[in-house]
């Protein structure tokens, strides 16, 4: 089969791989319809993520069709549409029990295109399958489902969620790629009364203000903080959710949360920040950190069929699975392209 | 009136002072019958705290008897025994209608001996008399009382109920100084399986022993990360509170914080901190920072009559007002004299 395959930093190739095979009586095998490639896809591109290792297939998000079952898999049969979570998850184990997906001890977590084959490829091995796939319901638009895998969960669940944003909040979005307008079009579910994003690309603060951001700002003379405080009269925003993960962007988030607001973190951070707690140890702010634990997926689905919110806006780009080694250039120059998601297929 | 006055970095001396008088309406002159010193005096006294200037009265904690009430203060008359809360809140403005009193917009919060005259005298002026006093229920014992109006509800609010304890969590609490005590003491409240206590003090330790910490960590060789582990097999505690404010212990809460744990500051920090938000992203933690807002006095006074909680046992030494240099003496070589409270009287 074809699969895009990681060869230690810098290097990806498009090659012919084997199919996978069941291993575990809790697998299923997958034929992949629609795949997509993440932001984290390009930090493991350049060696950023050490747990990738040569010979990966890359990719963790997509749908698909049911190719075969392990014996004790019961929620799904072959032909069965799916999606696919981007944590695999046992539902078994003490942290599952508790809806922390994102941590299972039972080998699960962020383990495709990571610690095991991904999704980049015309079949992957999904683990756990009972526990980290979802029947598509009949009628949905698969590429607007692509978006289910990680992304949505991931803005949702991390940054409104973890942020607690509430009807009449003032909210920051620090970062307009894909996972900030994820935050950015989930946060409206709870009515908040301004959404502001901050980014440094105006393309990409149009994208922004048309998918219901009330303000925007542009940081690209480093302003951000200033312009935010201007905009709330000095009082600063109950929720700043930080979608970037550098120390920059952190620092606008901790320096323009109000009193008793709260900071939801959502980007992956290579290095360590400075936490200005010497200021904010009276200011009675939460910080929250998290894998995305894909538990609000159901949730989500039901708000993407109803046309509540639609994901599918995030798409920007086509290619066939063929092409991914371009989809991977455009992606890669996303501020140039215009690109937020691509959506890659295997028909 | 005698009162212990702050004259600049170092200087503290006991003196005469005119008596306070009324200034507004919401105000009460309070006769100060029992006092005690706070860490943040200490902070104070070394000139850390640039807010208080020379010629303050310092002391933000007290019970005595209401000597005159401004012309609308209704919950309170003269001759009633009242706590003082450390925070004064006017009850009316936005913050104050969300129960985050500790930012109080009418000039309340955390202003007793810091920018107003405090409580270490004879009398003391409290603004917002009808929302930051509370009523002495008969026959409770005053000593026990003044723990309430910072210590008990500093560490509960900032320490436990920010750090979610819940049945059978284990939490570690960094700093068994008496506001690490105060949080030790009401996160029995929600019955976690492990208090793990960690200081550098084996006096505290055994103190905190006493006072129900089901393990102690003396870390005075830097291991206190390391035993914690071992002793939660490589686990980590699911609430790290941090009861110093040092960086050194902040960084042992969060090396030793589980997945999906909290981290809950109560430490005044003089300096930033690094967070090492490169491994904490993806962890699922919540860090919370706060002043008290002293919202749980009510419940805390209920709990104190019921004697479900004592914090009267955080009471070691005992002085006159007369003798306030020589508490602040003791109260200053903590480890050597064994101090935690010090009980200030004036009779």
């Amino acid at each position: 089969m074809k699969a895009l395959v990681y060869h230690g930093p810098g290097k990806l190739a498009l090659e012919e791989k084997p199919k996978p095979v069941l291993k575990d009586p809790t697998d299923a095998l997958v034929r992949i319809t629609r795949t997509t490639i993440c932001g984290t896809d390009l930090h493991i591109k350049k060696g950023d993520v050490p747990t990738v290792t040569a010979g990966r297939i890359l990719g963790h998000e997509g749908v698909g069709i049911i190719e075969e079952v392990g014996a004790s898999v019961s929620n799904f049969k072959v032909g069965d549409r799916v999606l696919i979570s981007c944590i695999s998850s046992c539902g078994r184990c003490a942290n599952c029990k508790k809806g922390m997906y994102s941590h299972c001890q039972s080998g699960g977590g962020w383990i495709l295109g990571n610690l095991i084959d991904g999704t980049q490829a015309e079949y992957v091995r999904i683990p756990f399958a009972d526990n980290s796939l979802y029947p598509i319901p009949a009628g949905a638009d698969e590429e607007a489902l692509v978006m289910l895998s990680d992304i949505l969960p991931t803005g949702f669940e991390c940054g409104v969620l973890n942020g607690q944003v509430k009807p009449g909040d003032t909210v920051a979005i620090v970062g307009g790629g894909p996972i900030g307008l994820a935050a950015l079009l989930t946060a409206q579910f709870y009515s908040p009364a301004e959404i502001i994003m901050v980014d440094i690309d105006a393309n990409r603060l149009k994208v922004a203000k048309k998918f219901g951001a009330t303000q925007i700002v542009n940081n690209s003379e480093g302003t951000a903080v200033a312009q935010v405080m201007a905009m709330t009269e000095n009082r600063g925003v109950d929720v700043a959710i930080e979608a970037i993960g550098i120390p920059e962007s952190f620092d606008v988030c901790q320096a323009i949360v109000t009193a008793g607001g709260h900071i939801a973190n959502i980007g992956v951070h290579g290095k360590p920040v400075q936490l200005n707690i010497d200021k904010l140890w009276s200011h009675n702010i939460t910080l929250t950190t998290g894998l995305v634990d894909t538990v609000t997926t159901p949730m989500l689905l039901k708000t993407v069929m109803s046309g509540k919110v639609q994901p599918k806006k995030l798409v920007t780009h086509h290619f066939a699975l063929k092409d991914v080694m371009k989809a991977y250039e455009t992606f890669g120059n996303a501020m140039k392209e215009r690109a937020l998601k691509v959506i890659i297929t295997n028909d």
